[in-house]
């Protein structure tokens, strides 16, 4: 048998590569023989680039970069593997992601998406011809500002005075011309794609600060101040660049990182038709007779957008089966069965704290998978049994 | 696709019966096309009367009777339907069960099996011609002596005084002179069954005082009383009654109530052997492609007794295939694939508490069954997609 295996991560316990090497070992305790072809998947999210770099058996680069509020953290960017161009895959959750945030610091207003812009210079420095961006998970608020800026831009006020970094999102009120003079030259030569949520918009009652600023710790009268200076800075591109970034799909991406990354001429593409198509999913389905997935948790939200239902919907359409194992199987999960998924199950075995079942979480999913396969497996022997009563039957009926 | 759902219950939650019921509902949502033959199983403790009778479409009878602890309670026993021979199904621990002995009073002392003398006595007064005893879950460590004198025994002291029963196990220290001259005569003409454990004897370092008096509430004291108690009753009935119920398999059974048992002339046997022939098992195996069973846990202790493992040895002979599903995977589960158990799978679906999961343990248990049967069918689809691919090659190869 032809396994894909292509989980998702389990949020704080298991990483996506991890969850496909306990799945593989899972199945293998029951088939040897099978043919098992592991792609980690991620989200535009934590975890994207080290997925998509294992995926292609690229090669990851550390270096430190400027974090969301202003001080160096350790950071990462991948190289893809394979032939074609040159790629690097970048996360902007790896130097602007909420959880690079402490606690205390919860304050979107101030927080930079500056280490982004120096991971694509990094990218750029070594020469790479094309860039694939994951957006999720943003900590920033600041429409991309600072990453610009660490790519050249000078965002000045009125008086001509170079906004402040550490000031983040909310000096963008005093935002009056954008100077693109200074830009990385370089960027003119690199395809940069922004895998992003499609939905997200930067202005207007639906624009980002709005819809995600609380969730990012802005009390109500941050949001406003956001929105505002978000507002101004739309204002500005469109009369200094001519560019209109306020209601475009995908200029609301994280903190507005997608406004930024039009205004770099990046091209932005709907979050799970880019990631499909570089994990190279529709391929791998070519030669596969079953899959699993996973996730920390399915519910009746997963066909909005998660993995196990991006995967299982491709899969549909090949007439694939998709398994999916996950942590929690919460609220009226089975709306997952018509979006393409034939079968799920919890990783849990008894009552247990979600503490105890996260340190556990490694021998639970492949546990999970063991018995999954060993119900399948029943289920092929059973249908091959039925194949032959039938034919001994066809045959004494010929006597 | 024809199925035989066999569980357990789950102790304190589901009842054998509405356990099938549940994985019924779960594989009809897969495969409403399934034959389906559910046949509800209990070891010899709780649950087996209702059990057999139900099986059998028999009816339930209700009667009050002398629980453990000497106070009057409202017990059952079952008459078995079909043809043969009119026959009752008791279970002890609806007389002399543990779980009718109040925490405050676990002192296995004082006990008494009387109540199980009375259920029999019921079920003469119907004229039954034979009689199917379940020996399990006991509170009582009185060798039968209870029971036996509720059939008209006389158990006296060296005065000749009657033994006074609120005494319970203990009293048999005074034990001098075993009388069966007013014992039932009715039973001569009855033949009475019971399915015990086989391992349990009445004496000796292994007696049923030492090995399970502790866990009836006995004190150290109280345990050596009461074997000393039994090593007199033991040596009472060889002298009056010529019978050996020292160390004979099963004399130890529920606190000796085999011994009992043995003394009125009912056939002792093994548990499961008596139980599967009861519920006709190997018969429903013969027209059936695959078993679901259910048991609150399943462990490394499975194959040492407990019906999914009892129902897997029986299905492996016929090659067919058992899925258990259960409320705690314990460890080293996995010993259960030897028994031929092919899959297992818990039914949580996420972290929770004990008590959560058996508030909710019905609807758990129904999509359990429907995810196990969702996997199966996966399993079945794979082989009939491969032996169509097969077949369309071989074409291919004959043009």
């Amino acid at each position: 048998m032809k396994l894909l295996v292509c989980p998702s991560g389990f949020k704080g316990s298991i990483e996506p590569h991890t969850a496909a090497d306990c799945i593989e070992r899972g199945i293998i305790r029951v088939d040897p023989d099978a043919t098992i072809r592991k792609v980690p998947l991620a989200d535009g999210g934590e975890g994207f680039a080290s997925a998509l770099t294992m995926a292609t058996n690229g090669k990851m680069r550390y270096l430190s970069v400027i974090g969301p509020v202003g001080a160096p953290i350790p950071s990462y960017y991948g190289i893809l593997g394979g032939c074609g161009p040159k790629t690097a895959a970048i996360e902007i959750a790896a130097a602007a992601g909420l959880s690079l945030v402490p606690d205390h610091s919860r304050n979107p207003c101030v927080t930079t998406s500056f280490g982004v812009g120096q991971l694509i210079a990094a990218a750029l420095d070594e020469g790479v011809q094309r860039i694939v961006i994951g957006c999720g998970d943003s900590g920033t608020n600041d429409g991309g500002s600072g990453m610009l800026e660490a790519l050249g831009a000078r965002l000045t006020d009125k008086t001509g005075k170079v906004l402040a970094r550490a000031s983040g999102g909310q000096s963008l009120t005093l935002l009056a011309h954008i100077d693109f003079s200074g830009l990385d030259i370089r960027l003119k030569d690199v395809h940069i794609e922004v895998a992003c949520n499609w939905q997200n918009v930067l202005c207007g009652p639906n624009g980002v600060a709005r819809v995600y600023g609380p969730q990012k710790g802005a009390t109500p009268e941050q949001t406003e101040r956001l929105a505002g200076a978000l507002d101004n800075y739309a204002r500005v591109a469109h009369e200094t660049l001519g560019i209109d970034i306020s209601d475009a799909p995908g200029t609301g991406a994280s903190g507005g990182l997608g406004a930024g990354f039009i205004l770099m001429g990046a091209e932005l593409r709907p979050r799970y038709e880019a990631i499909m198509e570089y994990f190279n999913l529709d391929d791998l389905f070519d030669d596969c007779d079953l899959i699993f997935t996973a996730e920390g948790g399915i519910d009746f939200q997963t066909p909005r957008g998660k993995i196990p239902a991006e995967v299982a919907m491709r899969a549909k359409k090949k007439g694939l089966p998709v398994i999916v194992l996950a942590g929690t199987i919460g609220a009226d999960a089975d709306v997952n069965y018509e979006v393409g998924i034939n079968a799920y199950a919890s990783i849990l075995q008894k009552p247990m704290t979600l503490e105890d079942a996260m340190k556990e979480a490694e021998r639970l999913l492949m546990e999970s998978a063991e018995c999954a396969m060993r119900m399948v497996v029943v289920g092929r022997k059973l249908a091959s049994q039925a194949a032959a009563h039938d034919a001994s039957n066809s045959f004494v009926g010929r006597k």
